[in-house]
């Protein structure tokens, strides 16, 4: 007897993933690939943690961990929200977790029932919807554009009916890299406090900015989630490391719902954490590379034909509005990797509705790459 | 305005967790404590393995893999079911997940809906409860006793009305160690096929057993889901690795599901994963000390009062009836603890009904540890 496979796991892929292996299938045949589709930051885990970690490998048996985290990590990251923020956060509302991926699986399950309408801004990060069906969320789409940054705000909360359970902010956002500004932040935070809105702030670009720093939800309100990660500032994206700030009487169910969904974050990636969290000189050359990498292509695109572009405020994103180039912005990503050798993201990832007129540009790569993608899109006829 | 905490999250705790705080208390305030309490192997990952993945972790940028695995691990995965099983099975039926937790919980997702009855054994493992529950499944008991191995059996599936959508099937089992003699499992996956119920097999103890090696569910129908595990057998509790073979028409939806909520499994641990597979001599010397370890309690216990045992075919549990000395296992384990140093788990964990009357006891640990660990409980005047 054939056997159903649930209606909840169908949901969609991530398109850049597709790109990703059309863009594998061209280098297996021997082209150059630059690659401007994934925000995979060139660099590995920084170089003194490499080499202090190895000596865990050697000496540790690197069993489980305690469900929250070691808690020299936890500490750890309750110092960054002082130094970083000036922000007093106790290390018990902090929890460990399995990349920010599992962070929002938490977040979600002990924030929302069954049912419940939680906004997400269009465009958008599209594992924050596909996660939130699956447990059976609705996810309520906040379409925004470039009349408020690519951002939320309360006037727009105000407008849906029925009113929203939760809300999801990205500061700076993927795939826009726009900002949300402190004042805008502070109001949306009070508002939700105020209507018993949950916030989920996700936090994971933080440390990635090119103008003023972004402020965090932290020192804002102790009702919200916020979400932050290793992959992006951290350079660590396969260990697999993220944590959540939560309230105080949320603690207890997500320490329950980690030992039963996961038990621990990987131990050795949460030595490897702790110790990036040391390398601040090397992770700001990161930080100097991507803003190399962004002056380029802000210098470079608009002559390629790309000249409708969101404020890349932080982040390693550039979101291009193509609609002066085509009307189906996968095709068009087809043709140009397929013309150019240069890999990008169809706006359909992020957006269902006005993605088919957008690409995203990806910047974690090397300046080279940048340099060299820059020179081959400005002379592609396809634009 | 307070906000909610959804009624999923609040999932109960793992007992097991609260036991190793107190044990971890006694151990900081100086006292010796043997763990008997924890399915934490002595060793970690095999020497070998580790001197492989310290010039990996120099040489390789680890960043995010595909989210079905690394290539090269799931051919090795399809070897091992080759070599250990007699069986054929296709790399594109494996996913590598994060840990076999997330195994679970990506089967139960893409395999129930909201609302289906999935069987689990009483005793089993605490988390496919749990799990099941914070995802909207029904988990019904199938309560299992020394008649049938502690195991659920065709006929006991036979008596369940409405009839289940899906039973969880663990050989060895956690807590109690029994296999599923070959016949059994045979005749339970037909079954299964038969009605439309979907098999979940747990064979995250494979490889650990002290006679017949058991079955594994992947020669006997393509409809169930098969969870395996590094953490067990592979001595790699803390890297967070484990596998899944599902049905081919799931492997899409459990890939997209994948790629949203955990992106990838950690990629060194995945490294490591490999690497362990090879390690065949170090990894059955572990076995070696399983059985002595097994051995030295089984002749202990009884004359310290636990002579009511679990036929322990494999994995790494005693899974002791004390009925005769407590009607509170709790308050036992925690007497015990306070008494002799040695933590063990109350069977509450596994069996909210009858648990209060069973304890387990894990030998995962070194020979000496069970060794003292034997001398303690037989000197103690609790039992």
């Amino acid at each position: 007897m054939p056997l159903k496979v649930a209606a909840r796991a169908k949901v969609p892929p991530f398109i850049v993933m597709d790109v990703m292996s059309a863009a594998a299938a061209r280098e297996a045949a021997g082209h150059r690939v630059l690659h401007l589709e994934v925000g995979q930051p060139a660099t590995g885990l920084p170089r003194a943690a490499r080499e202090r970690l190895t000596e865990v490998l050697e000496t540790e048996r690197l069993g489980y961990t305690v469900a929250l985290g070691i808690p020299p990590l936890r500490a750890r990251i309750a110092r960054h929200y002082r130094e970083a923020h000036g922000v007093e956060v106790s290390p018990d509302r902090i929890l460990v977790t399995v990349g920010s991926s599992v962070a929002f699986q938490f977040a979600f399950l002990a924030a929302f029932a069954a049912g419940d309408r939680v906004g997400v801004a269009a465009p958008g990060y599209p594992a924050y919807r596909h996660i939130l069906r699956a447990l059976g969320v609705e996810p309520v789409t906040l379409p925004v554009g470039p009349e408020t940054r690519y951002q939320p705000t309360v006037a727009l909360l105000e407008q849906v009916d029925p009113p929203l359970d939760g809300v999801i902010v990205a500061s700076p956002s993927n795939p826009t890299g726009t900002v949300i500004p402190a004042d805008d932040l502070r109001a949306l935070a009070a508002y939700c406090d105020d209507r018993g809105i949950r916030m989920i702030s996700d936090e994971i670009y933080h440390g990635i900015v090119y103008g003023e720093p972004a402020l965090s939800a932290v020192g804002l309100t102790e009702n919200a989630l916020v979400i932050n990660s290793f992959s992006k500032y951290y350079s660590m994206t396969g260990w697999r490391l993220g944590w959540l700030v939560a309230p105080g009487d949320m603690i207890r169910p997500l320490e329950c719902l980690a030992q039963n969904l996961v038990i621990s974050a990987p131990t050795l990636s949460q030595y490897a954490g702790l110790f990036a969290m040391d390398c601040e000189d090397e992770l700001q050359a990161n930080v100097a590379r991507y803003a190399r990498n962004r002056d380029l292509l802000l210098a470079a695109l608009p002559g390629a034909g790309f000249d409708r572009l969101a404020p890349a405020d932080g982040a390693f994103y550039l979101y291009a509005d193509v609609s002066r180039l085509t009307n189906d912005s996968q095709e068009f990503c087809r043709r140009m990797l397929a013309e150019t050798g240069v890999a990008a993201t169809p706006g359909l990832d992020f957006d269902a509705e006005q993605g088919h007129r957008f690409v995203r540009f990806s910047f974690a790569g090397s300046t080279e790459d940048m340099a060299e993608a820059a020179e081959r899109l400005t002379a592609w006829e396809g634009c």
